[in-house]
């Protein structure tokens, strides 16, 4: 079967520190017709599941624009350009800038968040050995975050209320949850 | 702490048939002074994990503009404008429409797909009883799509791969592994 949507035209509608947005005219498989693809692109970005020794999930408390709300995630940040030859350096750089821990770091995930309408690839990370660094790389300018360490249960409470509502740190709950049942 | 960015201005970049683009301009927290937010906003989205009695889960083969690939995913859909006070009825004509199934749907997670800069809420719900329809809503005129139903094995074998490669797909899939678990 034929799936493959060709561009007939593209036509680039922004370009943001963060984002572009595009709109393509597609040519459908199977003599369908023409259909209209609005598209972003964005560099990707990584995150990470860092669970103590003492078994607790590191979040970050932060204020989210998009939904005019905090909420608590793991710890992520996008990559910057140049940055997507090591992800993992990238990684490692947002957990110590967000939480000022360092640790070793293996792939869980390779995931895109909203594959609908854009190709945002997140990196999801498990990291292990962690240890405090004495003097962490401060955190970005216009970020405020706050820092939390919670057990399982406190996780899973703050998902029931919706402190929690983002899909990679569900998706890291998940992961925490299925390690615990081994 | 105060975590709040106030929007100073917003302004429109684009309204589209799926997502609108906005830049505010916002006032930190903290004194911390001014920062831009590109944004996008979104009317959400249904999302169903279908495992049939088989225990076999439905997935949908597509073709991906924003990534240029086809990938194999849980059946979903955008929800239409009025659709928002009922996404449950919005989740089976989806799952109906891309599957011919119906089903008894719960809801398992309600999550933010990309929070760091778009306002997407998915909402994923699990299936049970589920029964082939005879005649099926006919499929959007736009989209191509093949069905196929898949053993936990086969779908490992789709996440290892790359076929199966978003968020609410491995969401479905860590939701799976936990069930065979219990």
């Amino acid at each position: 079967m034929e799936f493959e949507e060709k561009t007939v035209q593209r036509t680039e509608i922004y370009q943001g520190p963060i984002f572009k947005v595009v709109t393509d005219q597609v040519e459908l498989p199977q003599g369908k017709g023409l259909a209209q693809r609005d598209l972003i692109f964005h560099n990707g970005a990584v995150a990470v599941i860092a669970l103590t020794p003492e078994d607790r999930m590191i979040l970050v408390k932060q204020y989210r624009k998009a939904i005019e709300a905090t909420s608590y995630e793991i710890p992520a940040g996008k990559l910057e350009l140049g940055e997507n030859a090591d992800p993992k350096a990238a990684a490692l750089r947002e957990l110590e800038e967000e939480t000022g821990y360092r640790g070793r770091l293996e792939l869980v995930y390779d995931f895109y968040s909203a594959i609908g309408f854009c190709n945002e690839k997140i990196k999801l990370y498990s990291a292990s050995y962690l240890t405090k660094v004495d003097n962490p790389r401060p955190q970005d300018e216009d970020e405020t975050l706050e820092i939390v360490e919670v057990t399982l249960e406190e996780a899973r409470e703050l998902l029931a209320s919706g402190d929690i509502c983002d899909a990679k740190t569900i998706m890291a709950l998940q992961y925490w949850e299925a390690k615990m049942n081994k």
